[in-house]
C-alpha cells in the first residue's frame, strides 16, 4: 500500500505562522541512563492540524465534537499551483468537485522553504462555493487557510457550515486526483484544534 | 463504518504514569476577540502514544524511522482481562496469534479510574514469545507496557526486535477479535515517542 505522508515534521526548525516565536515548538529532553524522554510544548496551530469551530466562533464546538468518519474518508486533491494570490469561487468552478468529499487544495505554497507572507489562500468566495457543494473538509498547504481577510471570513464560512479545516499540509509530491485521506486529530476533545498526522492513500481511478 | 476510538482524552485531568506532576499536560489558552488558541505542553509518554527504540535503547531509532504501513494494519485484540498481575508467554500460548499483525492486549486496566500502581503488564517471557511469532506491534491499555522489571526487559526485547509499542489505550468497549488498526504517530520524526490517535475498525470474521 502506497502511503503519501502529507504532514509537516515537528522539530525546533519547523516553519511557523509569520515566524512568530510563540508558535515555535519547544523540546525538553531528559536522559537517565538509557531512558530518553521528551516534553514538548506545541501551539495547536503549529504544523499539520485541524481547526474546530471553537477556534474562530464564539462558543463554537471543540475538536472532539467532530465525527471521526470525517477524517477517514475519500479526498480529492485539486492542483491550483498556477495561482499567485488566492483561490476563488471562479477557480474552483474549473474543477469537478464531488460532493461530500474532503477537498485538498494544492498550491505553490508547497514549494516554499520559509514562511511566505504572501501565501496562496482560499478566499471568502471560494469558501462559500465549497460550502454549497457541500464538502466535508478543506485542506491546504499553508499554515492558515486565509490571510488578508480581517474578519476571517473563510474560517467562519467553513466552520459555521460544519466543514473541517486541515492546515499545514505538505503536498509537493502529490498529484491531482482521488485518494483516501487519513487525518485523525490527536484526542484533545475540549480544544479548538488538534495536531494531526495526515496521509493520503492512492485510490484506483473512478470507473 | 463503525470506528472504535481507543485513545485517551488529553485534558488537565488525564491519568498519568504514577500520578507524576511532570507528566501532566499543561494548557495555556488565549482569547483575542473571537480567536481562541491553545499552547499545550505534553510529555510524549502521556496519553495514547507509540514508543520508538530511542526511548530505551542507546542510539536507537527515533519514531520517524518506522514505516507508516505498520500503523495502518490488521490488528488482533486479545482479551486478558481475567489476569491479575502480568501477561506471560504461557498466557499468550492460549491464544492463536496471527504472525505479522499488531497485537493489542486488553486487560482489567481498562476498568481502572485512577492510576493503578499494580497495573497488568506484559512480562519478559511474553515479549520474547511475541518477538518469535513475530508481531509488528504490541498495544496495551496501560501507560507502561511493563513494571517491576528494573532493566526494562519488555521494552528492550520488543524494541530491539523491531516491534512497535503502543501504550495508553482504552479498551473497555472492545471485544476480542480482528480489526483494522489506524494509529499513525504525530510526525515528530526525531523524537523517542509520539502521541497518537488510535482507532479500531471492525473487520468481518476471517473465512
Amino acid at each position: 500500500m502506497k502511503i503519501y505522508d502529507i504532514s509537516m515534521n515537528i522539530n525546533p526548525n519547523i516553519v511557523v505562522y509569520k515566524n512568530k516565536e510563540d508558535k515555535k515548538p519547544q523540546f525538553a529532553t531528559t536522559k537517565q541512563g538509557y531512558v530518553y524522554e521528551t516534553n514538548l510544548t506545541l501551539n495547536l496551530h503549529t504544523g499539520t492540524h485541524i481547526d474546530a469551530p471553537l477556534h474562530m466562533i464564539e462558543n463554537g464546538n471543540p475538536i472532539g465534537d467532530y465525527d471521526l468518519n470525517r477524517f477517514i474518508t475519500k479526498a480529492q486533491v485539486l492542483d491550483f499551483s498556477h495561482l499567485k494570490q488566492n483561490i476563488s469561487a471562479n477557480d474552483l468552478k474549473q474543477k469537478q468537485i464531488t460532493p461530500n468529499t474532503f477537498v485538498i487544495l494544492k498550491t505553490k505554497n508547497s514549494y516554499d522553504k520559509d514562511f511566505n507572507f504572501e501565501f496562496v489562500y482560499l478566499d471568502k468566495t471560494g469558501a462559500e462555493y465549497l460550502s454549497h457543494i457541500p464538502v466535508i473538509g478543506v485542506g491546504i498547504d499553508a499554515l492558515g487557510i486565509e490571510r488578508n481577510q480581517p474578519k476571517h471570513d473563510t474560517h467562519k464560512t467553513l466552520l459555521s457550515n460544519n466543514i473541517a479545516i486541515l492546515e499545514g499540509l505538505y503536498l509537493k509530491d502529490i498529484k491531482e486526483g482521488n485518494y483516501m485521506l487519513l487525518a485523525l486529530p490527536l484526542k484533545i476533545n475540549e480544544a479548538e484544534a488538534a495536531p494531526t498526522r495526515a496521509v493520503l492513500i492512492k485510490l484506483p481511478k473512478a470507473e
